[in-house]
């Protein structure tokens, strides 16, 4: 998918949406564990529930892989239904994932490629050679860890390295790699009053925002100082709207939780433009 | 597995030799193709022909999850061949992973518990609660991205923060850390003038050291600047052993070259002796 297509769908939808679909068997509804694969059956009630309303679904690697083959089965009959039933949806995997050069290219290939998802998350802390293999691949996007929603984003990223915070060095640095243009970041929410300074370093690029919701952060705040032109954020939620119910009425309350922050979502959008 | 344990091993088998098992079904003999999983055959015969020269297995899962389900399926009966018939073998999932906290620990719980590895390796960008939910358990250990191998280790880990280059400040923050002594470091071989640094601040941990052969480290200098009283190094060696033949002696040949650097290995534990 084409940057261009992912803003077309924002401005169709008045959402920038993503639901992350981080799928815990302990919190899901009981009566999905009697399927036969609950963690799909799940994501499929989800996504019907509220394509609508989003423009992307993120599932977390992590989810599956804790489940073994089955949760990689999972995570395979989910993107495939996503990709056939909604090709409009820009799909993240959130895996995280960055290793030497070669390593990095099977990385790359798998979720990009085999899996086919539009864009994948990649850890910088091993440098150039292992962001740019993820680059190589056309109208697919790569999207940076630079300032993260969790407390431990306070140990290195917001560090001093020469003279500048580290993830504004791994921002400025990332802009000279090959392909940077297919790059996106990941900025947390929970973090708003940053957004002014990296929006001096990237104007233009999209930001993928977790920490909305759950872990506190705000969408006003977010969209104040990260908003550009073209929107350029993707606000993800996960928690809040998958789990907003355990009961048989999950997929409608999860709807529900979805239609509350696409609503706020169009409004700002209305102002935006 | 202790890390006595893996000391005492190392001193029975005068070896620190760690093989990565970076299967590319490309490059190996062509007659394994034929084989329901080329994959698992290939280690088998690889383990098989080199149980006995060296003290770790370290297979990168990149290598695997480019094949979907089939390659996560040959890292479940790797792991467990090893486990079963040589369970004195150290073993490292070399996945690099590292997520918020609670997300952390499904990655812990997969690759720690359900797949039952001896360790995992972790990058450190996301901090502290990234990282804790590995430390948790217990004989289990977290080998943390310090200094990698790579071209790129010099985009963000070389550079000065807080008046010191990020490797040493990830390094010493880490040392804060709960259960921090189930720390293990990833330090490239092709970086050993460093390791005078690094002993400074951890003499006692081990060091896992990738970047000996193919990526052109020299074993003697890092074991030079690098090896502590109870040897705390393990050494890691891929393609180099491997892909020594691809002709139908190749474990015969994998042997000769694991041979080769574990007489090496030999002759300088009797020295630091």
């Amino acid at each position: 998918m084409t940057t261009q297509q992912l803003t077309q769908q924002i401005q169709q939808k008045k959402s920038f949406l993503c639901i992350g679909l981080d799928v815990d068997v302990t919190k899901i509804p009981q009566h999905l564990l009697e399927l036969e694969d609950p963690i799909f059956e799940f994501n499929k009630a989800i996504i019907d529930a509220t394509h609508d309303l989003c423009v992307s679904y993120k599932p977390n690697t992590a989810f599956y892989e804790a489940y073994g083959l089955k949760g990689w089965q999972s995570l395979e009959k989910t993107i495939n239904y996503i990709n056939q039933n909604h090709p409009e949806i820009f799909t993240i995997a959130d895996a995280k994932r960055g290793d030497i050069g070669n390593t990095s290219s099977m990385y790359a290939k798998a979720f990009l490629e085999d899996l086919n998802f539009d864009s994948v998350t990649v850890a910088p802390y091993m440098g150039k050679d292992s962001v740019e293999p993820f680059l190589a691949f056309e109208n697919k996007h790569t999207i940076l860890l630079a300032l993260t929603s969790n407390e431990g984003a306070f140990d290195f990223q917001t560090k001093l390295s020469g003279g500048k915070e580290l993830y504004k060095t791994v921002i400025e640095t990332s802009k000279t790699w090959k392909n940077s243009e297919n790059l996106m970041y990941v900025v947390g929410a929970t973090k708003a009053e940053y957004f002014t300074e990296i929006r001096k370093i990237v104007p233009d690029s999209f930001l993928l925002v977790p920490g909305v919701g759950a872990q506190g952060g705000s969408l006003q705040e977010v969209c104040k100082f990260g908003i550009n032109s073209n929107v350029g954020l993707l606000i993800n939620s996960s928690r809040g709207i998958i789990y907003a119910s355990n009961g048989t009425d999950f997929a409608r309350k999860a709807r529900e939780e979805a239609l509350k922050i696409k609503s706020e979502m169009e409004v700002i959008l209305m102002k935006n433009n």
